[in-house]
């Protein structure tokens, strides 16, 4: 099998780490696999040179950010390649742009646009570990670029597309991906398998276990990932297109709750107002999730939206400047809510999921205050003070005790 | 002009040294000129990285090696970008191998084999300084190395030659060359030129400020170094070909004091002896500076001549053990010794140097133990006791007071 192994910043925050690590990947190249493993920077390096660089220059260009940025993942690869040639594993590391890794010009924000993997069939041909450099690659003038935000995870299984890897595996802290978090909810427990969609919407739900980009790059290219621990050697939770369906019909419970709601009361109920309120929130960069609109009466609606806690203000004040052009009555916000969702793609052919869920927090004397629903999830955005107790109830309503 | 500037490690140790190298240098661009950086890595880091490596595995791969200690000038040129950026003076960064630098394979210790320019002059067109990373390259595989002792100098010697640059400055804590140690010989002056030879054999003679292989690339390629501050704005001393001679003969005195002395009596006054014990030096890597010979009588002789000091004990053990084969009645060591040198192209066409500096020894009542002389220098070996007092009498002759 052509395994890829992606570690995180903290697996490689030490030697003591490091070897652990190599420990890890040595023992899958024993198992008669060829592997490439993919690092992120050493723990705190990335913070510690984005300070510096702050000390010299504020307002640095993102092409220097990236070129400093960059040495961080290259020393997690080199170490790492030494670590496992003092056990006696033939092993080669790669910054991105030795991988051929070929990206966007958006320094920061890169996309993989191609991956050049002559040089890494050739190594894997050669019987070596390769360890590949996350998070960077260059663009086709050969700066180097970093690709933003769950970088390492996107390279991995940008890398595993590229090779056809058998399986992507992402080490956390973690060992897979639960119906609720633990911490939260005693009693969930670990999904043996989850579809590409149900991860989707639980990440997005603020289930943090995989980012987004990468979880999407996997659908799309059918990589076939699997989410597991580095402290323990068992089975982790496998995200791949069709899963088992058995008798459960939600695979997951998430909450989140960085949300902050606006409500506008009073607009006019005529075409274009919904257009004004989120082409201005657009402009402001500000991401808007759940969107309410009440059905207008007398020629009065309102719209309620959520945002990230930390642009309420802007979208207070942007709001509020254009109160006139918009045409409101008033408005209010709310930053002591939170969102609950259930995740699930068993819930398309499956009625009634949405009304457990409600049944449960009306047993639970949870009050709701917006529902958002899609084909595979639906969300109710309830006090924070209820989070808790909404979401052990859900998970009993659903997965019982 | 075209100007390569290149700065050492502890100018580009925190932000605050950052900024002063970016200030010099945004003077020099602003002046008119073109400006090459070559940076090393900062302060501790690489010493530090080193330490780090050893700790997973002290008998890592010189190939993980170089790519682990690479990313240090990366972020020295990285940051200084940002530090130019931050006063408005267009800036690039680059690596050693987006600069074009390709290298033979000896990873740790690589030759510069050819430098592709075109990057590099299209950014000089574009009016941009571009700072390089020094000490590194890659080879025709792409793989990093970096290219061992004096490396950034070289770096930036070679950066000259390739784009023909008018002169490759080196910053330094000094100010110049001196013709002697100011520490030592107090009336010490700075020398406004120099030839290559003469600076070549005073740095093998002990004057640590430029590295032989950077001088001995500047004389093939005719590139013209300047050695000067980073801490005033002074013209440093001019390195190049041919200087104007003036009255002085001799361009300065240096004092070496990690030697110490071998020296085998009674040994056979046959053909073949001085053979057997320098292939015997030879193959236990010992480099032999000073040889004396002394004439052979009544069917015997003796050899002396030097090591570094930390060679002694290999020299007097592997000596010997083949006290038969060589055939030698005994051994005498000394390592309270020093070797001071006078150096000047001037030498070669100017009668009574060496006897000026015997004379000079002689007044100060100062013993000589071994003489060697070359076309440019003159080495004496004496007590490491009278240094001081020898160099101050040598210095007197010459420069007067």
């Amino acid at each position: 099998m052509l395994i890829v192994q992606k570690f995180g910043g903290s697996s490689v925050a030490d030697a003591q780490r490091i070897k652990r690590v190599a420990g890890i990947v040595a023992d899958t190249y024993k198992n008669g696999n060829d592997v490439v493993v993919v690092l992120s920077a050493p723990g705190d390096m990335t913070d510690d040179l984005i300070e510096k660089a702050a000390e010299i220059n504020p307002g640095a260009s993102r092409r220097e950010l990236d070129m400093l940025l960059s040495t961080g993942e290259q020393q997690s690869v080199a170490l790492c390649a030494m670590a496992l040639e003092s056990i006696g594993i033939p092993a080669v590391s790669m910054t991105g742009w030795q991988a051929g890794i070929q990206t966007t010009g958006q320094y920061g924000n890169a996309r993989i646009r191609s991956i050049n993997s002559e040089r890494l069939l050739s190594e894997l041909d050669r019987k070596r570990v390769i360890l590949v450099a996350g998070f960077q690659g260059t663009t086709s003038f050969y700066d180097i670029t970093t690709i933003g935000r769950g970088g390492s995870d996107t390279t991995a299984v940008a890398l595993a597309a590229a090779l056809k890897a058998d399986v992507c595996q992402i080490f956390t802290d973690v060992d897979g991906v639960y119906t609720a978090d633990p911490r939260i909810v005693p009693e969930a427990s670990k999904l043996d398998e989850i579809t590409y969609d149900e991860m989707l919407e639980l990440a997005s739900m603020g289930a943090k276990v995989l980012h987004n980009r990468s979880v999407e790059m996997a659908r799309k290219y059918s990589v076939k990932l699997e989410v597991r621990s580095s402290f323990t050697n068992k089975p982790g939770t496998i995200v791949k297109e069709n899963v088992k369906m058995e008798e459960t019909r939600i695979s997951g419970i998430a909450k989140d709750s960085d949300i902050a709601r606006i409500a506008l009361v009073g607009l006019r109920d005529e075409p274009g107002v919904a257009f004004k309120v989120f082409r201005l929130m657009a402009a402001q960069n500000i991401n808007v999730d759940i969107i309410l609109q009440s059905i207008g009466r007398e020629n009065s609606k309102d719209i309620s939206f959520t945002v990230h806690k930390g642009d309420l203000k802007p979208a207070e004040n942007a709001l509020l400047t254009e109160k006139e052009s918009i045409g409101f009555a008033s408005l209010d916000v709310s930053s002591t809510l939170c969102k609950v969702s259930i995740v699930g793609a068993g819930m398309i052919n499956s009625s009634g999921v949405a009304a457990s869920m409600f049944e449960a927090l009306y047993d639970a004397n949870v009050n709701i205050h917006m529902i958002s629903t899609s084909e595979i999830k639906v969300s109710v955005l309830i006090d924070d003070v209820n989070a808790e107790i909404a979401m052990k109830a859900i998970h009993r309503k659903f997965f019982g005790d």
